[in-house]
């Protein structure tokens, strides 16, 4: 499990954490790079359009996504580049407890990247 | 249990829902009320700065949010009155899970209203 903050400092920070939930801040530019991560089960909440591209196990995806929405994300590794014009600017609702299905919730056959919606 | 979407169907909007998580979109005008409603346990998302008074259990609390900011929402019941001059537009991440150490996740010394970081 490699923490979003300590892979990537200059773009996430963290906002709040309680027994429950972590709720990072993610902040970059046009062309940023971030280095392999970890997320648990999380919902994403974006600040700003943006559009990046996300790796993972040799897969890539491309996200394009308008503010003001909010998806689902699978617990899941990868790294991303803001392939846009526009910074990238979201807030991700990490949930600390396990999955009650998984109790290991890693690699459960998740999506790289949010859901569709 | 008073579902904001049943009580206030013209302010609450069903993002998405899965098993973890409820996602909320909640949106209003200056001078609009909400009739009693219940939260779980809740990550607030503002999309716009706002102002709005919460009142619950005849306590009143007066809240003031910049656009951008995340906030923790202890599980309650409340009504809120858009007080400002701005709408109010938020996102609620619902967590559907009870609470690990209090299954029955109702008023077991909630806070009114967001904390206060």
């Amino acid at each position: 499990m490699a923490d979003p903050i300590a892979v990537n400092p200059q773009h996430y920070r963290l906002v709040f954490e309680n027994d429950r939930v972590r709720v990072l801040e993610y902040s970059d530019g046009p062309g940023d790079n971030t280095g392999t991560h970890s997320h648990p089960d999380s919902v994403m909440v974006t600040l700003s359009s943006f559009t990046r591209r996300l790796r993972s196990g040799g897969k890539e995806v491309d996200v394009q996504l308008q503010a003001a929405q909010a998806r689902w994300l699978d617990a899941q590794e990868h790294s991303g580049t803001n392939t846009g014009e526009t910074p990238t600017h979201c807030i991700f609702v990490e949930l600390k407890e396990p999955r009650p299905d998984a109790p290991a919730a890693d690699g459960h056959g998740s999506r790289l990247g949010p859901a569709a919606s």
